[in-house]
């Protein structure tokens, strides 16, 4: 039904008017005159034309059933009217009209009562609260925003009207062309994730732009997403990442933006190309539609002054590209069509007298030589500069050689405008800064192993590991209230379960019980305060490890009340644990936090200090396979002390990554988990990890 | 002398030529029909009148001695004509001409004998190899650079001509007026610090940009940056900050970069305000040429659009300012203009159909509020916006309340152009992205705190510590060749002179010596191997800590030897130090590295992985106050585990900050020194600071 609302065959407007600047009239003329051949049915109480088109007193007396109704009349009105379009058998319906969740108040019960009848009446609703809808492949401009926008392979997905606007008015200017512009406003019926999917195969669209200031489903975001950035770039600038940047959302559109360590992680997990700044939506948009990724990291630069050259090496420094060698023998052929003072290194310098031909020989020898991925040509205006021509020469040896990414950069403004008009007629993405290039050709490049990567995934299917006493375990979970931490033993047979190795604990209620235990046990042994109420047993005083025999037992034992008692005089204590001492090794964190919008986040970090002062960490959206897992662990700056930092052994990584795949594994199978820990799992070179102290709540 | 030569009243052009198109036309050209009042004197052998202008054959024929005399002639002919030019007794010079230093070879040498011939005769030289020299307040345009830009406040000092060029041609769009624009080329005779003393005094010049690619003298930059960044901004875009650029650098312009973190260092410790792209140079030279700095971080936003709102906040969290928090007293003031929907919390959105009127409510409300420091004015354009009168609103109010600083953000194209207008012509900074406002306006905060910092740290002068036994160490220092280690003895001395506490350490060079010291010192001592090869001694197995007896001593002494020899066997062993076991505490590194650019920069972290690993440290350049050594201190990330993390004892920040201000005072009394470095200072909550390892190289 999107495919009929976006492409409609006729377009009823309830609201149209006869009053130039008003909403119902400028809507009614973007319609009408900028070149919709469909058929269009002004709705109006008084029924006069308006604007030569004969004008309906109602939908019921419209001489077909329309594909698509657009509403844009007062908000108090709407839900009656919808109403009546449900009843008449229409199913496609875009409501401009604000008034609804966004102002609070009974704007919310009215979005609500909204809901149930487009529910009733199985209406694809657009809106409200929205700017409406636009397809150059139709020229249908169904919106308020003026001016129909060049034609192009991008399409645009926005969750704020006055944002479209911005992107449609700078559009003209960027050179970037469009196929479907749709404003979502408050989402109360079709979602960015019917839009991704509709646009995902949608033959016209080559590159997606997404403003969002919320994701309403974020499981299935990340599955539409994960399919789609396979076929095309989805290119995103989420707002609201900050803490204020939050409030500012929930008091203006009503909706709730969530961690955006979240969305940065979702987003990368399913090669979302994430812009941070409607600049860059821009650069990257005009890079994508026009060339393809690079297939490697080498950049070739040419250049007519040393300055840029050097400032887009600088930017190169920044990223996961880099300068491409040049051999002795493509050197030898550059140096023959350049002069004696040309740099024949990378970035080649053809000096500021050069003319067109220069650049020409340069560029083709490069592009011949197998030693570039990716060419920039930089251009300044100096005296003899050939602006046009070297344009043009750059826009044609783009379409000579597709193996390659060809990009330009004319610095400069009147000067250098005659290639701007080259660049936009050829569709070449051209940058007036080299740093904005390379950031554009670094993601392009990022994107593309993104999809080598995730091909890979496809392919390989992991076995999961097979869970033990799955019913007992069930139990356990159903047994829990919402809140409830698990108890020593219930995290036991967790572990057990998952075969997540961990230290055989038992909960000594009293002294002589200890005493007992750790006899069975075997010293040494760990004694560790049982309290639900106290979770950093350490900053307690409520842990004390090596207890060598009975005596020395005794003592830690009224320590550790002691220290509890002082610490928290009205924790509840349930005893006092024995376990056996575990290897010495590096400590590490496993978490797992439950995200209101993606699911699990997955997190990994060395333990101590360096999560709690470094926030040295890496975030995964569950579930993952073990290869992810490693690239997790690997991810973490201070990899190096797991690697065996200054004539260490190193620890079992593997290992690792194993128990953060099997930690995805439980919040797959029990999604009630609201927090897990594994704080520390110790990481020995050899004995691979022990989960030592472990918390899970429902 | 530079007076002269940027504001002649005289200029002769040897190398002017008749031929339209070519370097010697286009430059007389520049100069004859952009305004330029005074005398011109062509020179050309031929002597023909060209544009109209008496010619003349030689400088000697000229009927006076011209202020300013350009070169634009091949480069093999340019020093006989420089010298007969000191004949003649003219004192400034500019040479546009190429093909010297940055050329290699036989180019290298001419700048040589160029840089002689200008010292002979006294002369003050710009160039060679630069773009001219513009100064728009006598309409004098004395480049090939076409055109003359806008006259405003703003100075530009560029080492490359293309850059020059490139920022002439930006400027006509942005709305950014000059003053004096100079190509400074090779730099044979003036320089960048010469340029930057001169327009720190020019009352024509508000704001300096530069764009650098090398620093001749650092020293003096700095010295001099910091009295000019006292009087106005002064920023810069630096290229050549990668290891990759820098390699271009040298083959480009033939000057050598140095490296970046001294760069930044330099910069930061006097106020240059560094842009990280030409983009980034142009907005903040746009805000600090219209506006005064903010004086405190409150920021409030007016925007007519949720989204854009969004943007602006979430840019704020990324910097040191933060978003007003709005009275409740305001909040109902600015509800008396404001309709129902509207929100009344910073930001404060006047809802998309606003016309102007409810604009000049917002905005007048909180100017007049004390509660913010800076108005960002955001707009999109909507059905109703009334782009202009909202434009004219806004520059009015910004004169109106020069307490505050006021910007503006119009997001769009050709729909907000007519806002543009009215900000170029009130000189006004608008921008397109709120992300880019919100960082000029963070960079003028921090500029203006750098003011306040500096104004203190010249109020308070403080006492340096008395040397204790200077002869004795100059001794020691006159003693060493270049590239010579100091002996722990040596060290000794000069921690004592110094006032730095490090354990009194004795050197055995046998077993029974060593013994003799333990008992001496008292035990328990440390060992750790003398030998100049061996730096790592940890790493070495050097190093054996807590000897308690003799006979742990003698059997430590063999392991030692034996570790080291299978370390490194050719390593010289001088014998082994025993030192007292100095208490527990943090361990922190202090080092010093002469940068060839800046000379010393200072460096302070954490020791062990934190240095190694994270490279969690802090640079300044010596010499620097104990304040600014506190400041130093305070920047680390890992500063927490020195405040006490986990429930440990904080340390004594001060003391470390104190050794830090001595290390400084050490390397301006000793330049000579290449490296040094303590590693580790121990640094106990309560019993001071021990320098427990030196090393210093001269």
């Amino acid at each position: 039904m999107l495919k009929t609302t976006l492409a409609p065959k006729s377009i009823a407007f309830i609201g149209a008017s006869s009053t130039p600047g008003k909403l119902g009239f400028d809507i009614l003329s973007n319609i009408k005159h900028l070149g919709y051949k469909g058929k269009i049915y002004p709705v109006n109480p008084k029924g006069q034309p308006i604007l030569g088109l004969k004008t309906y007193t109602s939908i019921r007396n419209l001489p077909e059933i329309p594909d698509l109704v657009l509403v844009a009349i007062p908000a108090s009105t709407v839900n009656k009217t919808i109403q009546e379009c449900g009843k008449h058998g229409i199913k496609n319906i875009t409501i401009i009209s604000a008034g609804f969740k966004e102002v609070g108040g009974e704007g919310v019960q009215r979005e609500k009562d909204l809901q149930n009848i487009i529910q009733k009446y199985g209406i694809c609703l657009i809106g409200p609260n929205c700017l409406g809808i636009i397809n150059t492949d139709i020229d249908m401009n169904a919106s308020f925003a003026e001016g129909m926008p060049n034609k192009g392979n991008v399409s645009l997905i926005s969750q704020s009207g006055a944002m479209a606007v911005a992107i449609i008015d700078w559009a003209y200017e960027s050179g970037v062309g469009f196929s479907k512009i749709i404003s979502m406003g408050n989402k109360a019926g079709v979602t960015e994730n019917d839009l991704l999917e509709y646009l995902g195969n949608d033959s016209k669209t080559k590159v997606i732009l997404m403003y969002l200031e919320s994701i309403a489903d974020g499981k299935n975001f990340m599955k539409i997403a994960r399919k789609v950035s396979l076929k095309k770039p989805i290119i995103i600038v989420k707002s609201g990442t900050s803490e204020a940047g939050t409030k500012a959302i929930s008091s203006h559109t009503g909706s709730l933006a969530g961690s955006d360590i979240a969305v940065s992680t979702a987003f990368e997990q399913t090669g979302i190309i994430r812009a941070e700044s409607t600049q860059e939506l821009f650069d990257f948009a005009k890079a994508f539609s026009a060339q393809q990724p690079p297939k490697g990291k080498r950049v070739g630069i040419i250049t007519n002054a040393g300055g840029p050259g050097i400032m887009a090496t600088d930017a190169l420094s920044t990223t996961t590209l880099k300068l491409a060698d040049i051999s002795k023998q493509t050197q030898e052929k550059l140096s023959k069509g350049l002069p004696q003072t040309a740099s024949l290194h990378n970035p080649v310098d053809v000096i500021g007298d050069a003319p067109a031909k220069r650049y020409q020989h340069a560029a083709q020898t490069l592009l011949e030589s197998n030693e570039i991925d990716s060419l920039l040509v930089v251009l300044t205006p100096q005296i003899m500069t050939e602006v046009k021509k070297v344009a043009e020469i750059t826009t044609s040896l783009a379409h000579q050689y597709p193996e390659q990414t060809v990009m330009s950069v004319f610095m400069g403004g009147e000067s250098v405008r005659r290639g701007y008009t080259v660049f936009r007629r050829n569709h070449f993405p051209n940058f007036v800064f080299p740093s904005r290039a390379i950031l554009a050709l670094d993601h392009m490049y990022q994107y593309a192993e993104w999809k080598k990567h995730e091909k890979n995934r496809l392919r390989k299917k992991e076995v999961q590991k097979k869970v033990l006493g799955r019913k007992k375990l069930d139990a356990i979970f159903a047994s829990k209230k919402s809140g409830e931490r698990f108890s020593p033993h219930e995290i036991e047979t967790l572990m057990n379960a998952y075969g997540i190795k961990c230290p055989k604990m038992q909960l000594a209620k009293t002294e002589k019980e200890g005493c007992q235990f750790a006899k069975k046990i075997g010293y040494p042994v760990v004694m560790k305060i049982a309290s639900p109420e106290i979770y950093h047993k350490t900053d307690a005083g409520g842990i004390r490890i090596d207890i060598e025999n009975e005596k020395e037992l005794k003592s830690a034992w009224q320590e550790i009340l002691d220290n509890v008692k002082t610490y928290n005089p009205k924790a509840k204590i349930e005893g006092i644990t024995i376990e056996p001492m575990v290897p010495i090794g590096k400590e590490v964190i496993i978490g797992a936090k439950k995200d209101p919008q993606f699911g699990h986040m997955l997190m990994f970090g060395l333990g101590g200090i360096y999560v709690e002062i470094l926030k040295d960490v890496t975030f995964r959206i569950a579930p993952i396979t073990k290869n992810e897992a490693m690239h997790m662990v690997e991810e973490i700056k201070t990899i190096e002390l797991l690697k065996g930092a200054r004539g260490e052994k190193p620890v079992d990584i593997k290992n690792i990554a194993e128990v953060i795949e099997r930690v995805g594994q439980i919040m797959m199978d029990y999604p009630q988990i609201q927090e897990f820990e594994i704080n520390p799992l110790i990481v020995c070179p050899r004995r691979g990890t022990f989960a030592v102290d472990v918390n899970c709540i429902v």
